[in-house]
């Protein structure tokens, strides 16, 4: 911190379990990551190069090593399995993993359909040389899945060898736990509290909206992803109760 | 590309004509533009330097300098031609496009009235010297062109010796062939595509709901513009069906 | 100016009381703020370091440095000085804008209730040593001020020491004299300046419908704030009118 202020809310140290901020760069340059690590690395868990961004985005070795410098964990998108998946290339997705010393894993279908006894046995694969992150929900806003299907995913997905599960909301928060509109699904999200251990749970949570919602109902080590770069030092204002929408939290 | 997928759809090489990408950058620095081109110069193949934006920008010379070697066209948005042109300072903007070899040039009423011939006569003179990109449409929402006066004028100002015609939409997405809400009218676009070949139109889609729409309804090598450059990766996924929303589009 | 245009209205030089564009950097990196400099410098007049940013931003004192070396002032958000003055570490805030040399101080009241009279007290006693920029309005959109009570607290601050008013929007823009949508409380602002000289306030307006709002309201030299550093090019052009918005207000 840059300077003393009392009574300000504890916060794990690296590398953290619960609190977990996840990062989403969706074709920063190298230069732009430098920037974005040298104001807010320290606050940064992981980074997920968005979706299928990092087959096309240039310079992208340089990148990588920007990250892997500063000692943060970057891992593809979920997209991007499916697209080896669907194209029976997840030999081909291995290697290009072990290639760049990638150690996170997302297993999702977010795009395609995946019969979940299948989803289950890629996770219990990967977990073998991978930290899982196993993501639920779809990325189509038409397809909603019931509480009682949240809950018996993630638990499933947890036992299969998940490290943690993650809440499908995409870049623009509006599918999954939350409405079109961005707005919190607050009875699915009690549910799926009532039966997973939150520390199990990463939610994405682009807007800021969300990010104080979880913060109000799960205290300020919530795990929350989709974070824009310049989004993370905000986001932790509010985990410390440094901005307007927390500010009364932790007093 | 970074590494090997199967079944990716075809894009052209540049210079292309069809599938083209036009970002606008409405004030970034120089570092900022090698940034930019670092990561997305192979996918973009036009930047305008927004509206009126290069007046005030500071340092606009580097910048340019790094566009002209990377390779990669600027021109200045229309506004900037309609403010030289209500001035009676034509002669002005010629040379300053001449100073700084600026091979293109959009010619468009977006912010003042100009009689259609009119128009169609700068269209013809421009052409002589430089590309012509001419915008129909107003950025004035409360201005509605018909569906045969789009038609009308786009026929019209190719015929005249524009390049491409592009269809107004601002930076906000929000006016010409959608409505304020960003949405976009369906029925005026099957109108113009029923009467102008599409490679001869550039549709300016900032949101990505829109060049969704056009990528699905004209393929992936359809002209968009107005592009926001850190949505330049975004959008190439979009069009090679790496993005959630179009990942089935070319299986 | 990078070149001639004629009939561009006039705008007041540096340091300027009148038409001042205060901007909200939320956690750029010293790299971003040399860009942000390098094209938009001479645009920007105060650079607020957006609420307790600071406190977490990494790197923060070659950030500042950059902007001291730039002669622009930076000051810190209002929310800082209430999370110091909450926690009665006052004394601690004034030594850490001594450290920094920090001109400029916002005294607030937008996430505290405290009695005017209090307030007036701080912007007195700051007054002595700081230019005082006094914030009216809360964070909370539930805390609505009648007309009057805007115009009283306005009156009585700027006759403490203050030397401009703020008016508070927030990042979003949805607070304050705005509705929860962004849109401008027209008889408010009005009510406002009828009792209030323009130039002793700045308004809160992240929104470009805000900004031209005010500038159509209140001329080219209307003080305005919580503008996002990539903003400040385009605000600069509605001011000069080049851009659709304002394009025929000055000529």
């Amino acid at each position: 911190m840059n300077f003393e202020l009392k009574q300000v809310p504890h916060r794990s140290a690296k590398p953290r379990s619960a609190g977990v901020t996840m990062a989403m760069d969706k074709g920063l340059s190298a230069r732009e990551a430098e920037d974005f690590i040298s104001v807010a690395g320290a606050y940064t868990d992981l980074i997920k190069l968005g979706w299928a961004t990092s087959y096309v985005t240039g310079d992208l070795d340089r990148k990588i090593a920007v990250y892997q410098q500063a000692g943060i964990p970057f891992y593809f998108g979920g997209t991007l399995f499916e697209a080896f998946l669907i194209r029976n290339q997840l030999d081909d997705y291995k290697r290009l993993m072990e290639k760049h010393k990638v150690g996170f894993v997302e297993i999702s279908d977010g795009s395609i359909d995946m019969e979940e006894k299948d989803k289950l046995k890629y996770i219990r694969e990967f977990a073998q040389n991978f930290t899982v992150l196993s993501e639920v929900g779809s990325k189509d806003a038409n397809k909603v899945l019931a509480p009682y299907q949240w809950v018996e995913k993630m638990k499933q997905e947890l036992e299969a060898g998940a490290w943690k599960v993650i809440t499908e909301a995409r870049e623009g928060g509006n599918v999954g736990v939350f409405q079109s509109s961005g707005e919190v699904k607050g009875g699915l999200i009690e549910e799926i509290l009532h039966n997973i251990p939150k520390e199990k749970i990463l939610w994405e949570a682009p807007k800021k909206e969300q990010q104080v919602f979880f913060i109000k109902a799960l205290g300020n080590e919530v795990n929350l992803g989709n974070i824009s770069p310049n989004e993370v030092i905000p986001l932790e204002t509010l985990r410390l109760g440094l901005r307007g929408d927390t500010f009364h939290l932790f007093l």
